[in-house]
């Protein structure tokens, strides 16, 4: 099976669910249903793995410690680009490294998504320029005052207008299945939730 | 603020979002509303951390990579404990050494939880015995065939007789703010939800 690589930013002070939740459903993901299709990655449409400035060790919010398996240098190629939020975005809006990196990134890959505050990084960037977009409820006037030409929405669990964004924090799971449903279709995403018992939440 | 502490027990093939959403839920429930009170530790009621057999980096499905905080002969003592699943408890349920610790955590421990597959390590350690619980779907039969006493509840979300029991994978989430709910009230429980964007889910 040819498998879409799927790229996960992490960084100091990311959100823990912002990035699990998508590593989850990216990496349980399997056209073969059941539970024993997840037992290899026989049936996996997705190969997962997080990229980092660096091969160091990143601590998230809460202090849980994550070894990236690659630096942005090393990366292989990314198909699906996923930005989580978290506070540690705040200091990355005006960190040249990662405003430089981010962009590139994104133009090499064939999706980006943004999971809560991720979705600041995309604006700063001008990656959501005159498109509609969300983020976490507590960002939604930043987001705007970033980049004024985007039309932020204040109520959409998930927003697809070429960039996937999605709303807070647990907002990326669906922001995910919601990927999942559109370049696998319904069915896998539909199974692939019932194997992580997850009711999809839509809201819009 | 005295806080209690929240032990995760790691260990190579956990399911990523089984032990990843108890510890957002933990680790970001404030007892001072909004997101301002999420940027220091100062309301916080719990204080979360990893622990595993070792402080060896742990390999979660799908390839994560979480340096544990603590090792069992190390770590502080645990208030809540969480067991969470995935494949990786299978091997588990023949290592003498995690079955001698698992009950000896347990019996320090003020509360005991699990998700999804991780109430068979529980089970297999006769910490369920007689007791109403639950696992993920596709272990209930083998739940119950590691311990008849247990009284199985096939549809309940989140189980609560003595220790706290959860369905497949992301109702690990629920069980989490089901104990902040019994611990700190309904109303912060509520308003961490809110704060991750998460609409609690129950099914019973």
């Amino acid at each position: 099976m040819d498998r879409k690589t799927v790229g996960i930013f992490i960084f100091d002070d990311v959100e823990v669910l912002d990035f699990a939740g998508p590593y989850e459903v990216f990496s349980r993901t399997r056209t073969v249903p059941g539970a024993d299709s997840r037992r290899s990655d026989e049936s996996a449409p997705f190969r997962v793995f997080t990229v980092a400035r660096s091969r160091e060790t990143v601590t998230a919010i809460g202090g849980l410690r994550v070894i990236p398996d690659f630096a942005w240098a090393d990366a292989p190629p990314i198909d699906l680009l996923v930005i989580p939020g978290g506070f540690g975005t705040r200091p990355l809006l005006s960190d040249r490294a990662t405003l430089d990196w981010l962009p590139q990134a994104a133009s090499r890959a064939s999706l980006v998504t943004s999971v809560c505050t991720g979705a600041l990084l995309l604006a700063k960037t001008g990656l959501l320029r005159n498109r509609r977009a969300t983020t976490h409820w507590a960002a939604l006037d930043l987001l705007a005052s970033i980049d004024s030409t985007v039309q932020v929405d204040r109520d959409a669990r998930v927003v697809h207008d070429r960039v996937f964004t999605s709303a807070g924090v647990s907002a990326g799971i669906d922001m995910a299945f919601a990927v999942v449903e559109a370049l696998c279709g319904k069915e896998i995403a539909d199974e692939t939730a019932h194997y992580i018992d997850y009711p999809r939440i839509s809201r819009t």
